[in-house]
């Protein structure tokens, strides 16, 4: 796979130079979707935009579903007038809702209009519900089935439809009023009696509602092992349904966040090489800053302890060791709470509980690092300063932890996501409070 | 759901308080598997065994198959003796290699032993394949094809084989060798005229090899929107099938991982509140060490250094400022490096094109900061001092950053997880360099 993209890419690029476009086509004719998005990322976007234009129309419908929400609506934007409108009617319903939140209103609601009425109506319930919510998510292009329908009756039902469905392995049963009663697997129409009735081979349906957390609900979907849940409105009627390849594709998204938020960062909206450098620093600059301003904390906290370290010139030289030391302790306790929240194994009410388990946590590394702090200070410094070095690693790895774990869920009471509070934040609030308890020990165990 | 699991938590615990066993019984026989997994996830390891003994036959092998790996091991090793082939038989052959594995080797290979002829069969092939591989995880129980069946004949074959296969949806074709000629969807097969061969309707198969990293193949099959691949041996013939839900839990346990490292610890083997502090000790307390031991590097630094900040205790106060912004700057760049990394956006051959985007950026984000240093410490310690720590802040981005866009893909050239190269090491590492420049600065500057 890799061999074949680095094939690819080298004779595209020698292609482009020559601006052979017949040869680039031929290039692109011959290649799988999933090839083609991954070369698409890894080019520059005037290269990307020539590059996509010479795909065939039922070539570039199929790697624009691959690609990412960013590049989509690069590429849209970038698409030649008459065929906007085309790749606009042939997009799955949640692909059209993401890519009409992107665009400006003007333009979205101009294609909106110019939309066959079947694909509008398909699209509108799926814009109505709020951005996060996995009502934005669901496909409304499916099959339901009557509960007294034989097995031979619904299957030609679905043979009739097939066309319309994105998927048909999983057939959501409802009543007259919409309402959910269960759903069948295409398997069980197909290898059961044709006279049977559905409502006899029909399951339980487990459901999620449509303006639930688009994150908690496809964790949900993926976890229980279904290939699609019935998503339902606050009355229990069927609005949707979501396949678990959606459900995946969100859960990589939210990693996505959650992987850039815990290292100080927002998440790119494509990929790493087709972003450009300020792109970089635009998502980089602003929690450097607040970090940095942050950190501004720890030059007072200092200041105030001037006189001491005038004194003592050699305890300057622990201070890196110590905020790092607490600042690891922290990002350890958030980053493993964050993903217990995000994993549904731990709840905002689960807050003590969590506290207590990560004192404990933390109290058994600092004795063990203070310890070790103890003797190896010791023997370089005295005993008096292993000391203070000993008792101020058990101190901050205590702390350190008990905020770490807590922090994260203090966000997610708050209804903020729990990654913001993350290994950078965290450490740069360890680092000025291990400072204070750095000093204190010190004044305290020298005398001074 | 939450709530459903709250309450449901609150009665479990008044039953087990009481030790009323048949109340117990009811409660769980009531609920789905998936909520009985997220209680059992919530329990300490005494009551879990009793609630799991306590479950029906079947509810006690459908929550057997949704929980991690960690508490299979040990539910499986608390079961009666009775239970423990018959369980061991009805598993799944990719969940049963991956019991095998966590087993004792005298235990595994007893059960093994007492296996059906089919069952064994099914597994030993599974067990072949290196543990990171995706052979390890693939299905080994799927209804093949041959090109020349009609559709018609394909389709009583599918409903024929159906009860032994793990999916029924994604049909591999193959010729008489096993080698996979395509594939065909169930639903073609429904849909299309009965008369019809299967080789005109089948589509081209994209494969994997069956000894591909798991994560590498998983993340492949979640791209591509495809149901599920066929996995095949060296000599391109069929040894199994990789459905999209396997290949999604196989990226969210890689995410896990990540996660882990990137925080400084090693993964839980089992969700957060079930896991014993102690274990959460052992989870961390290497990382923790190997750091702090790294960071006494900073110690000697700052020791050769300490006539200079003896002469100049000021220089202290910037010291966790300037080891905190180079350490962040470091930590956003190896974090999107990682992540791009394992997206497959960027490979280990790209190492220069990302080090020349991470030095821009740097230097953008360094240049940034240095102004603001300049103007806020000239202002408090005065315009020479404003000096050292502005081109310090510049210096310190620059080489953060590109080293820590470096790392990773040092650590994927050498075939290591890039992850272990995250945050914490790369911060540990940071710190010393930007102490080193920054008194090399401030030596040139103030002219000491």
């Amino acid at each position: 796979m890799d061999e074949v993209l680095i094939g690819l890419q080298r004779e595209v690029a020698a292609a482009l130079k020559s601006r052979d476009l017949t040869a680039l086509s031929g290039l692109l004719a011959a290649q799988d979707a999933s090839v083609i998005m991954r070369l698409l990322e890894r080019e520059g976007s005037a290269d990307r935009a020539v590059l996509y234009r010479l795909l065939g129309r039922d070539a570039a419908l199929e790697v624009f579903e691959l690609l990412d929400p960013g590049m989509r609506i690069e590429l849209f934007q970038g698409l030649r007038d008459e065929d906007v409108a085309r790749v606009f009617e042939q997009l799955d319903p949640d692909d059209r809702a993401q890519l009409v939140d992107e665009l400006p209103a003007g333009v979205a609601q101009k294609l909106m209009r110019g939309l066959s009425p079947r694909e509008r109506e398909l699209t509108a319930p799926i814009l109505g519900y709020p951005r996060s919510s996995i009502g934005r998510y669901m496909s409304t292009e499916f099959v339901r089935l009557q509960p007294q329908l034989t097995l031979g009756d619904a299957l030609s039902h679905v043979r009739h439809r097939n066309a319309e469905a994105e998927t048909v392995y999983i057939l959501p049963v409802t009543d007259g009023a919409r309402r959910v009663q269960g759903v069948v697997e295409l398997r069980e129409l197909v290898m059961g009696r044709s006279d049977a009735r559905v409502e006899d081979v029909m399951g339980e349906a487990r459901v999620v509602q449509a303006t639930e957390d688009a994150e908690v609900a496809a964790r949900r979907v993926v976890d229980s092992r279904l290939l699609a849940v019935p998503v339902v409105d606050s009355e229990s009627r069927l609005v949707g349904l979501l396949t678990v390849d959606d459900a995946a594709r969100i859960l990589e998204d939210a990693e996505d966040e959650d992987a850039a938020r815990q290292g100080a960062s927002e998440p790119l909206r494509r990929p790493y090489l087709s972003t450009s450098v300020l792109g970089i620093v635009r998502s980089r600059v602003l929690w450097l800053l607040v970090l940095a301003i942050s950190a501004l904390l720890t030059v007072q906290v200092l200041g105030f302890f001037e006189a001491t370290l005038e004194e003592v010139v050699t305890l300057a030289l622990f201070v890196p060791l110590l905020t790092g030391t607490a600042g690891n302790t922290g990002a350890q306790a958030a980053t493993t709470v964050t993903r217990a929240l995000a994993m549904g194994e731990v709840a905002a009410r689960d807050v003590l509980r969590v506290a207590w388990r990560e004192v404990r946590v933390g109290a058994i590394l600092g004795g063990l690092l203070g310890m070790l702090g103890l003797v190896l200070a010791g023997l370089v410094f005295g005993i008096r300063f292993g000391l203070v070095i000993g008792i101020t690693l058990f101190a901050i790895c205590t702390l350190a932890a008990c905020v770490g774990g807590v922090m994260p869920m203090l966000a997610r009471a708050v209804r903020a996501d729990p990654a913001v509070f993350s290994t950078p934040f965290i450490s740069t609030f360890c680092d000025a409070t291990s400072l204070i308890l750095y000093f204190l020990v010190a004044t305290w165990v020298l005398g001074l």
